[in-house]
């Protein structure tokens, strides 16, 4: 798809998805449009731009020049004068920015409802929140409008929203993307992290952002850790620390768990308490200063704005820091140091630590009722990371209940691309899907297996056993239905769809239609659409046709 | 010499050297010639033990199993259970503990005069200052008594004792010695250091104390630098950084830059003032609070003691850490990142930045009438190393006036074994000295070339142009004349010293010997011992004994 192309894609599914609150700046389509011809027209020319084709979405604590830079407050807002390095070094690698994305104000929170610009809803339900801070790129990345989007993490706010959304979160270790042109939440751990629906994209463009810019003073240079053993030894926490997670979380754990150890790799149960105390100091100690001297000023220079532009949870939390006094930093920096000793100690000789990526997804309506709560209970395996400088990757594992499943590896300094490794083996297989309709390519809901992180495999015939029936529904669809006798070979094609894709693809399906077995041609099987009989009065048989496309021509 | 015989020595040398305020804790000698005496036999039995017959000192904020750590404060004092690691590990490979030193109250000053067990003089001269806070211990190195002494140094505190002192200090790398057993003064950049006499034994030592002991959180493995360039770089500051040293120093200082020069080393003047801009982060900062969560409790507990057990210049500096806030500390730091970045991205390519030691010598008076003034002076060069990790070495590089000078090599983390090959091209060459009496092995003043860090280099005749006079003096000394005729080949020994100590052993020369240059038998020349014409009345002339050794013999 050129980038022309991909661009008036983005527009259109963002005119469906129904989430105008992900946006707080969405540029308009024609200068898009006119970055994206000139990034056609590079390519035409033989130059090679690695994400030329794809779109970008930037949170909007990450400067992008030409549009503001609200951190999630209007107040706040200021006119930067040239792109983070983080962007241009995308930018310059061909992708284009459609604009900047909602998030949990001065990235402060991991619900994504701390924001005047209005709480995202999750990509899958949108009663449950989206995760956060980063939840307009998230959900964006989830709904297919963009294929990368950046978010940043401090505390767990590029890996919440990932593993909530049913995408790809990839966390880098501390210093390796420049935070240059980013508002800093904790100045000193934060990091620029990227959404996409691939693993293998979202690695690239965490690799092509990676390296000193000579003005962040705490960016260090890649020094990669060494590929994984033949059998790598992965920990997992106590079964302790697996108590409490949303219903049926611990029991998809477990096959996570379980395809790891299908794949070679030996699973070491940790006791990571001392790992969850030093969690803890991220807000119940001196820590939280680190926000005060970021933004505190602002916040206290603007007390009135509080309830309106300022969002009173996060006033609160960053205001909260004031008090604390430097002697206290210190103590607590002594504890977390002796802490983190104690719980990277027992993860010695194990390539990673794999746990949920967190531990529930509330409803708004939950996290509206206990904001501070309900938020500080999804932190449990992410807060203490970045604290303890570590890399770490939130993937996708499967749908629980309808709703996204994710996991998440974290590891030892730079060990992002070990940790890459390890994840294809987390990930669920993928499934192949038979589509015979609409989704077919070129019809009208096609972009539901393109924003599933689909992709097509090959035009097929099933095998002689069915009747093909266009509803009576709007738009037309048709009913694939298996019969004993009198079938015949209809013609359509089958998708690949990661595995949480295709869930939350199955999950959206609307009536009449579910998701069974067909069988093809060639006697092989593969996921296909199945239709309710009820829905059969008043359809049209069209199996003489042979297929959706030549009804749809016939009736032209 | 065996270890007993060098705990003797030790003793005897203490018993002389009049310094009882840089003891906080001698052992009884006794004890300490057992321990020793193990060593021999352990020795004997064909164990190899790099460190035997060697003595050591360790600074009382430094655990030594029996006896008190008092950290120059004798209300604070505890009885630790175990060696702090670093006194193991030295005590492991043969070394013998001598005592524990004196030292600026918490290791909170460069002076040696902030301790209620008596302000520490200078080796070289009572009425100056030994420089602080490693105080004691530098003393005792410099005046021969111990062979090792252990330091702390967080603001310069190993490095300005060195250079007040003409003797060798080692900072290593932060983390590379662990600080378990350490009183903290600032925890997260405190550094175990030590003295020597000689570099070479200063490095032995210091690779001695490294890696990890699994309690300390803060400790690193060592990633040793690369070796030296062929044509390596050194920095040296701009000359306004030089301006207000010590008279003489400036001098001294372009001195040793012509040395490295000739040596084979590029010099770059590089403006540092971003570096000393982070060194003012120390104290006029929130940083200084990290010494308040360490002893600010101890102190306020313990109020009515400042004056008496607390010193007041010290519990005024830690109780001010009480009021800055958290949020200053993360402003602070966030300053000293940039300062960090400016000021080391000014040395890039340079693998050294070379720099006098410290800045003047002030006497003791001169520290009493403005503490903190006199004492701010003296870190200049010294207090931005550890703030931004830096490895560091002092080393002599002459003497001015009488009195030793030195310079410093500050590199990057882990360049420890580099900065000590830089280090033997900035020593002032050794120099050969001809003795022929009271200085000969075995003779009563022999401790002085020893302890002047000399070794024998030959057994060697005079030139035939001598006369050789027994002085009135107690004890007895020889009186070598070199004159027209009628005189004869004279016996004696050649030893070479370091030039520090050959210039430290000069200046402490009483009348009427002096030092001038001596002809051997083999037509060369090294510098000897002259006499003053006056001595000559009374003295008896032994030119036909042939030496000093044959006229004691004879007098028998």
């Amino acid at each position: 798809m050129s980038a022309v192309e991909r661009v008036a894609a983005a527009y259109l599914r963002n005119a469906e998805i129904d989430r105008p609150e992900a946006w707080i700046a969405l540029r308009p389509e024609t200068e898009v449009r006119a970055e994206a011809a000139e990034i056609d027209r590079r390519v035409a020319a033989g130059e090679r731009l690695p994400l030329a084709g794809t779109v970008l979405a930037v949170k909007d604590n990450i400067d992008v020049a030409g549009l503001p830079t609200t951190a999630g407050s209007p107040a706040y807002a200021y006119a930067p004068e040239a792109d983070a390095p983080a962007v241009a070094r995308l930018r310059a690698a061909g992708t284009v920015v459609l604009g900047k994305t909602n998030l949990d104000q001065f990235a402060t929170g991991l619900v994504g409802t701390r924001s005047p610009y209005g709480a995202v809803r999750g990509a899958w339900d949108p009663a449950r929140i989206s995760g956060g801070s980063s939840s307009g790129s998230a959900v964006v990345t989830a709904l297919g409008v963009v294929d990368l989007a950046l978010g940043t993490d401090t505390a767990g706010s590029g890996r919440v929203p990932a593993a909530l959304n049913g995408i790809v979160g990839v966390k880098p270790t501390v210093g390796l993307v420049p935070t240059t042109g980013v508002v800093p939440a904790c100045r000193s751990i934060d990091c620029v992290t990227v959404f996409a629906r691939e693993l293998s994209l979202a690695r690239q463009a965490a690799e092509l952002m990676a390296g000193p810019d000579g003005i962040d003073p705490l960016a260090r240079i890649d020094v990669p850790a060494p590929p994984l053993d033949a059998r790598p030894v992965v920990a997992i926490p106590t079964p302790e620390h697996l108590e409490g997670l949303a219903e049926g979380w611990v029991e998809a754990f477990r096959g996570v768990v379980g395809r790891l150890a299908a794949s070679g790799v030996d699973i070491v149960e940790v006791d990571i308490a001392p790992l969850l105390d030093a969690a803890s100091l991220l807000y119940g100690g001196a820590f939280v200063a680190e926000r005060t001297a970021a933004v505190g000023a602002f916040i206290e220079a603007n007390r009135e704005l509080i309830g309106t532009d300022i969002d009173p949870t996060v006033a609160g939390i960053v205001l909260a820091g004031a008090d604390a006094r430097a002697a206290d930093y210190f103590r607590d920096r002594e504890r977390l140091d002796r802490l983190g000793l104690e719980g990277l100690g027992r993860l010695a000789g194990a390539v990673a630590l794999l746990t949920p990526t967190t531990t529930w997804h509330p409803t708004l309506d939950e996290v509206a009722a206990d904001p501070v709560g309900a938020n500080s209970r999804m932190g449990r395996f992410t807060n203490f990371a970045n604290l303890l400088d570590r890399s770490a990757l939130a993937v996708p594992a499967g749908v629980v209940g309808g709703k996204p499943f994710g996991v998440m590896l974290t590891g030892a300094p730079f060990a992002d691309r070990t940790l890459a490794q390890l994840a294809e083996r987390v990930s669920a297989p993928p499934v192949d899907v038979l589509v015979v309709g609409a989704h077919l390519r070129g019809q009208p809901l096609n972009h539901q297996l393109v924003a599933a992180g689909g992709s097509f495999v090959a035009s097929v015939s099933t095998a002689p056993d069915y009747r093909l029936f266009a509803l009576a529904t709007t738009p037309a669809k048709p009913g694939l239905v298996r019969v004993a006798d009198g079938g015949a070979p209809i013609e359509g094609e089958v998708w690949r769809l990661p595995a949480a894709g295709f869930g939350r693809f199955v999950a959206a399906l609307p009536e009449p239609m579910g998701i069974g077995t067909a069988r093809l041609a060639d006697g092989s099987t593969v996921s296909g659409f199945l239709c309710e009989t009820v829905a059969l009065e008043g359809a049209a048989d069209i199996t003489g046709f042979g297929g959706w496309r030549a009804y749809l021509a016939s009736a032209v």
